[in-house]
């Protein structure tokens, strides 16, 4: 494979040219394991067309010239609101892995958000960005394991659990199948190397292996109250995409939510993110809203904003970006992002974030909202 | 052509991938045979771009534990509800024909149909499934034929009779016409070859062959009403799109109906029959009611459910996976979609296959149903 | 060029193979001509995109037995509704060009309308053709010259006239402006031949080719007038889109309409003509109505049938099928659509014409009509 | 690169022509910079695609004879509707630039709108065309030098000027990016180029180089109005695609608006002109409306009457023109232009431009309005 790059050449002028170079940067398998969706990848389609159905009707001659990309997510404001998601496994891509991506978002001002399947451990990777840190969170079988999760991230410096409840079952993507499955032996989850296997589930003759196997441990809605009992963070579920979801989630007591298909990794019978977000802001008010999936571009974080999110997160292109240059190509991924933004946000009249919520915005020839 | 296989390779991961090997497991003027449509072939188009405009909204933290997919049809309970539609002339792809298809219902504890067309005798190919089994009757121009055969269908232990009517006229796909027509002469109607051949009908100066001739012998309400009073067995109609069709045929005491386009073989200017599903379940209250016609993963499966079906069909797959592996490649094939169904189940939290029925559809960017 | 064949291979099954087959037969400069549409050719493209959007659900069970095609047209019983539309100057593809034409319409019963623009006079095209003969007329700038055509057409034992009026300007296609233009000098309007050219029109400095040019001399509501006052025929016009129009032409005594683009050869920012006949059928009760533009298959006259056609015709594919085999194509053509359209009458359960315009029709996912 | 021609090939035959056989009269750096759009593009796309989705409803046997393309703009009176849309740096493709484009403007009785960024001074510019000139105003930093274009341009005959208000702040197209930027060094703005350059702003470490750098010295109202009171000529605003924008400016004073997304160079989350075309018309009653980007045919002109504009500027095939023969390839494209128009009015029935505006428009299958 291609070394990683030491300086940005100037081919890379956009998310979609980094997509386009990280191929040769990639082992193939890694490369199906990164690009690949569930099932018939049809969510994962639809993530891809769904900004492009969006317009926004700019507003001319209005005043910028104190204009900020400052957002409030939570108790914390951010000079921008392109996060970076969590995203397993780093190390397929980098020695480094985490650590680089740490790098990036603090040279950026950027809230990272460290997964629990990270591949260098939380308590390292939260040393090397001084800003603001989220810890993603997945249930463990053994609520033990869980509970000590919870309690490293909030010794180690988080400031928010980001529970993902979207993918109760792991499958392997039909392009890593046809590859024959399977990480290399050296990628593992370092945050859970040191804790117990779980027990292998016995299945039954007629019994489902993911009936009676997965689901049978996977997080109720009692496990998330608990959580939020237990843990002094605020916590933020993601992969809803049901208002009514968002609606009960948010009278549980979470303090935000991801309106998300998993990238289309997860349900692959699911509608783009971007389709259900509105329908989910207005069912949820002044909630904190967070949105992923299909965002390519700083006009793609602009739809999402005038759509109703309070920031978006940036899943498989900051892989691209680190596979190629490491802690710079995250870096000036996001510069990308944000300076696009930006432009966008001065093209359309808008100073602040929240003027971009008044934005009118068109789906195929209706408005989405006049606003 | 190539020999079967005796082991399923990683590179067939979903029946895409089925379908993508098959062709060089058989003979061209049978794969055009196979995969082609009536007419301009827009009918069978229509199935390939139907499932991919609807999306499903999942549902979060729900218990799925206990899930299964069992499914009640007319008075059977089944395992799951993916059925072996029935395919005329399997010995086009493979020797053992039927007989391999019914030992991978066996394998796989799937309902199997079987042809009127079958290239085995009915009373062979039910030995080799002890599960459920139905029979396909096409009409037959005299009477006494059609009553021999439901005679043996039930003497054989056939549960149902599914009486297939969209399709008075055979033709051949243009596909097959540009090829020279016709299958090879080995191949027969295995159920039907003691019979007397239908005297030839003769065709006035003016008249037509396909009214005056083929429509002459079709079958009419009189026939159908004749079929459910002589025999024990329930009749399900297959081949329905039009929802007053739907009313008309329960109300003359059919049992269950497949709503269909015979996979784009039958009327080339009608819709998809997914298309069709939402509004005749609408219309038929609790009736039994299946579906196919371009069905390819659990995904599809699962769309069909909320869309109404009590199960779906699975048709021109199974020949691509006989002609792989034999029945080793039909169980296979059963066995991805059974388990991209449970997988789709668990992540949009089904427990039962009722539950699938009340979840909220998406057509574009319109609700189907809200549930 | 090759050869005209002399019988038709299994590999011409349908209208869409003898387009792909005809290029070979065809002078690259006539191709262009043929195969052209008016300027950006949008009008063309929407003929060609505009069937599939239309599915027409079928009936199950009905009886067909005495099925037919017949079809009244104004005052004459055709044993098929479909029509030979007028096409200019077959001595393009064909030797001896309308004459094979007429020889088709006899050998297959079909009303066929002789051009205006034909390579052979009227006089000598209707002795090939028992049946039905209808001629089509371009008013000439000279009225005396229109006057002699109409009653030449009379004397020859046309049964009716159709006048196209959607094209008072005529253009050379894009393709064919790039291909240097004008057909070869052998090609002549014969019908026309032995009347004195028209005076060239003087243009001044800031005048207009096409106004103050061409439309000076282009029809009017009088001369339509006088015309239908004039011939003892019944008058059809051709090129109707817009419902406003086709009320105020039956309005002035037209006995019938044809709702067309003119296969996309005149107004290029029209729709497509199929996608105007629903709302012109509804606008003129129980008129007599034509429709052309895009029809390619038994399917797509079974869909202009239930939209509310009374009759289709046929254009570009007479030309393709006139060279690839003289009258022997033309007939097979005009068979293959026959065949198509009976065997879809019978799959959809429409024994007659009339019982077409019940079926109910969707557009994209919606009725145009529930008949 | 090819040399310019000096006579128009059969070839060329349309504006779709004139792009594809430019590029291999363009410098590729300099194509980039042409063709480009902003951002993702998707602006560009959107135009791309907008008009095909439109239709005309032609009327058939109108008198055309004293048919005319006249138009009033403002106070002036112009003998078409197509006008050359002010496009920066023509010497990138012809040395003399801007002054062939004026010689074609003059041989077709065009407006022409030069642009403040021309590569010939405007005072040299005007003198090639002794038809109607408009002048094409950025807003610079510095009052002063506003104030002194606009003083040149009353002086050099100019009769309105344009004034665009879409692009605050301008940056390079991803493409030009990969080229690595920047335009050669002998293309300048041939009318600032004695001015003194503006101050670079200093940013501070949190400050934003589109916020705190370029929008402190972006237009405003403020300055708009100034304008509007300082200049004797009448002031048209380019870039409006909000109802609500069109609506202010012209309560401002303004004497006319331009519906552009200025080419897809401007905001790319935007609609594409001609889709917010009939909601702007239907806003500001009688006022003088011109619309651009994206129109490539006289059927396009068509559309955009219909759709409620008074005229049509032409952008990108300006430059494709002068780059293949210089004020030939402009004259002759803007022929073309016209040339089809004219046909499109005489095929549907239009004798003027206002009677364009009654013509009912369909955008896929429903009424824009019915007229």
């Amino acid at each position: 494979m291609t070394q990683h790059l030491t300086h940005i050449p100037p081919e890379l002028a956009s998310l979609a040219d980094y997509e386009q170079f990280a191929e040769q940067f990639i082992d193939p398998a890694a490369w199906a394991y990164i690009q690949g969706g569930s099932g018939d990848e049809r969510a994962l389609q639809n993530n891809c067309n769904a900004f492009a159905k969006y317009q926004c009707l700019p507003s001319l001659l209005r005043p910028c010239g104190e204009g900020t990309t400052e957002v409030r997510l939570i108790d914390t404001v951010l000079r921008h609101p392109i996060v970076l998601a969590p995203v397993a496994y780093q190390k397929l891509v980098h020695d480094l892995a985490e650590i680089e991506t740490a790098r990036a978002a603090d040279a950026t001002d950027s809230l990272m958000v460290s997964s629990t399947l990270a591949s260098v451990p939380m308590e390292e990777v939260i040393t090397h960005n001084k800003g603001t840190n989220w810890f993603q969170l997945y249930f463990q079988p053994d609520r033990d394991i869980t509970q000590d999760l919870v309690a490293r991230a909030e010794a180690s410096g988080f400031s928010a659990l980001m529970v993902t409840l979207d993918a109760p079952v792991q499958t392997f993507s039909r392009r890593l199948m046809r590859k024959g499955c399977g990480l290399p032996a050296d990628i593992t989850a370092a945050n859970l190397i040191n804790y117990a296997q779980p027990e292998p589930v016995e299945i039954g003759r007629y019994e489902s292996r993911v009936f009676q196997g997965v689901m049978r441990k996977a997080p109720t809605f009692a496990d998330l109250e608990w959580l939020i009992n237990y843990s002094k963070l605020p916590v933020i579920v993601k992969g809803v995409l049901n208002p009514n979801d968002a609606e009960r989630l948010l009278g549980c007591g979470v303090s935000g939510i991801v309106v998300s298909n998993h990238g289309g990794r997860a349900f692959a019978a699911a509608p783009a993110a971007i389709d259900c977000l509105a329908a989910v802001r207005e069912r949820v008010g002044d909630a904190c809203v967070l949105v992923d999936s299909g965002v390519r571009s700083g006009y793609d974080v602009f739809k999402a904003l005038a759509l109703g999110a309070d920031a978006v997160m940036i899943g498989r292109p900051q892989v691209h970006a680190l596979a190629i240059a490491g802690a710079l190509g995250v870096a000036h991924m996001l510069q990308l992002l944000r300076d696009e933004l930006e432009v966008a946000m001065a093209m359309a009249g808008c100073a602040t974030i929240d003027e971009i919520k008044r934005v009118p915005v068109w789906k195929g020839d209706d408005y989405v909202n006049r606003n």
